[in-house]
């Protein structure tokens, strides 16, 4: 076989054949093969794209380029949940401990935050003394001990991903639904849960812009999970504006906390409710969705769920201390509340430019493996929807210093869309794709 | 401005500025711009095109990439011929000398054989002592002395396209009409002779195969030379069966020769005839293509063009006894006449399948800078549409050992297609394309 065929195959149109998708992804992660040969090959994906087949062969390929954990086979059901990333999302904090208190283990690595969208191993990194940097040994002990574990992405997990995405990064063939589904399937597919909850988000805060694009990916996604036999379902879910009320990392874990207690926000919290519900009925732990919320909810009432992510947290060297009293998480000096400039309905919050902002405290990275402050951020006092006067509280900056509070200020306003009639939020969970 | 983008832009169907495509190609030359990024947009460029404007810039961008010869600043007018390149195409040896016999200057770069079309300057070599590798002054030089010049290819002359051309054929990005175009005609504007003609080949024994492609690659080339000041004119001619009679570097070298003594094969003499006198026309050295065609056969018939051969070749170095006594080339050791083996009419006689057999002798090369055999090749016997009985003289086998000439001799016969009802074989010249 010769790269070069390979790559006139898929220009040309072609469908390439397990085999030679499996050659390819071999020889280079092994470094046979050229960058400039795969950025020829990744814009000819690009262009002519992949079928489900295709996809899935690449994406078996990527996870098979690495170390494998098979978490399935020393637990069964064991699940896994992503999400590809929004403005406030701190979902999977308050998902995995949810249904692990319910007696469904699970098994979770995540990425860390890169532009807009924060990661949940920065915000979890809010805590005290927490390690996501575990071993497979690590890994597979906390989740037979707690039928939780919460770790950082390891590099030796499908490593053609990593360094086919580098390359993708600096030749414009990121934004490809194949290779979006296959970088993000190899991942868990190298995890190798049983059951996977996708959570797809669309809207100006996530990286797919319209429901539409959202939706091919969740099913090019959902498709992979069927073709290589890990079931997966894919929630399609707003991110028009921020989910919940906090920006930034210990903000947003301390939310995650709330949502746990039962005092969270009503969007994010039904939201997450809804979503460990989902993977209890996936795996076959409760029969109906009905049924699985009251579960979930129960979870909450008893303290169980908080509970559970206080001792995983806890068994990963942080300070369980923090996650009983989040007062105790790291906070900023300085916080000023910014008032609302005008009397009106709130239209509309623009996610990705206040993610950028938050950013602009300090709250996430413009660069790989930039340090990031854990206590910078936002707290929305209203959402798209509600009525306020002018004067009325509309955002508190938590910042490190004075002068970054007040120059955020103008680019947190632009944030803002007024509208002089009653508005109304679209619903949170726009459709749930099954296999 | 960033490579990145200039890819996205292109993988989008953009247009290229004029400005971004000289940052781009000036960047990858000098090293800034990685040939993992250059190979993901040549691929966009492969699959999404380039119009006349961006060709012709990234032409001129490639031409002056490097040293450039500006010849028709010390000689106007001068000019320049381009073959994409057959079987048997000697016709570039007979048209240079022939339209320097007739007064007007000819400034010839070409490059080495590879693959199973021949090179001019391979055939040239032929000649003992002979020297292709020309400086810029000695070119210059050769060129207001002699008005004929014919040089190997420098290295320094658009080295943007030696690299991009190396990346391009790893990674399927070689058969796209405007690479292609900018990839020639790159070479021609750094020379700068004023006028061009172009001999664009098509057929089974050339790159193009069929009509179609060649006529847009020879438009897309004529537009390149328009916008670029470069007046250029393009014969599509037909590369169906091989050109004339001999394939080989030392046998098509005296098929020129014969041409140049009014003596060579009718189909080939009356292309190059045709040639040096669409180029008399161009030059407004002659004003009708008819007188044209005169002045050239009379200086066949003076004897003047075989003369100006001679005279540039030993000016290079060469012996122009060979020139004058063309028995005096390098002759191979063996010679097997091959006899037809049946009777009929003479179909068709694929011209790639020839030009890999005669690689096959040691007459081409399978690999850049490998040795080749002056001495091998054939002689056709008869064309397409000639009438043959069983035992006719079919193709002469020039080799160098009798096994060698054995081995070939089912190969040959493969190449030939026998009717039973009269066959004609098409015009040479399918059209010419003016600006």
């Amino acid at each position: 076989m010769q790269a070069v065929e390979l790559i006139r195959k898929k220009r040309d149109g072609g469908e390439l054949s397990s085999t030679e998708i499996a050659w390819f992804v071999q020889n280079y992660t092994n470094g046979q093969i050229a960058d400039y040969q795969v950025s020829a090959w990744l814009m000819a994906i690009y262009l002519r794209g992949m079928n489900a087949r295709e996809t899935t062969d690449l994406t078996l390929a990527m996870a098979r380029s690495g170390e494998q954990l098979h978490v399935r086979t020393v637990i069964d059901p064991v699940v896994d949940k992503h999400s590809t990333g929004g403005v406030g999302d701190k979902v999977t904090l308050a998902v995995a401990p949810l249904v692990a208190a319910c007696g469904v283990a699970v098994a979770k690595m995540s990425g860390r935050g890169l532009g807009h969208t924060g990661g949940t191993i920065d915000k979890l990194e809010s805590v005290e003394g927490f390690n996501a940097s575990l071993s497979r040994i690590e890994f597979i002990d906390l989740l037979l001990k707690h039928g939780l574990v919460l770790a950082g992405q390891s590099g030796d997990l499908a490593p053609a991903d990593g360094k086919m995405y580098a390359l993708r990064d600096v030749t414009a063939t990121v934004e490809s639904i194949p290779l979006i589904a296959a970088s993000i399937m190899s991942k868990k597919l190298a995890i190798g849960a049983s059951h996977l909850l996708l959570d797809v988000k669309f809207g100006s805060g996530a990286f797919m812009k319209d429901v539409e694009s959202a939706s091919v990916l969740a099913r090019t996604m959902v498709d992979i999970g069927r073709l290589s036999g890990l079931h997966t379902v894919a929630a399609i879910t707003s991110m028009e504006q921020p989910l919940g009320r906090a920006v930034g990392n210990a903000l947003e874990l301390a939310e995650a906390l709330a949502i746990l207690r039962g005092t969270g926000p009503d969007d994010v919290s039904d939201l997450c409710y809804h979503e460990a519900a989902e993977l209890l009925v996936m795996t076959a732990t409760v029969a109906s969705l009905a049924e699985a919320e009251m579960r979930v909810r129960k979870a909450v009432r008893s303290g169980a769920a908080l509970a559970k992510l206080a001792e995983v947290i806890a068994a990963q060297g942080g300070n369980p201390r923090q996650i009983e009293h989040p007062e105790l998480l790291p906070a900023a000096p300085v916080r000023v509340m910014l008032q609302a400039p005008c009397s009106g309905y709130l239209a509309g919050i623009a996610a990705e430019r206040l993610g950028l902002a938050s950013m602009q405290l300090g709250a996430g990275r413009f660069q790989k493996g930039a340090a990031i402050d854990y206590r910078t951020g936002f707290l929305l006092q209203a959402k798209v929807g509600e009525y306020l006067n002018v004067g009325d509280p509309l955002i508190e900056i938590h910042a490190r210093t004075e002068s970054e509070a007040q120059a955020i200020q103008p680019e947190l306003l632009a944030c803002y869309q007024w509208s002089d009639s009653r508005v109304k939020a679209g619903p949170l969970v726009y459709d749930t794709l099954h296999p």
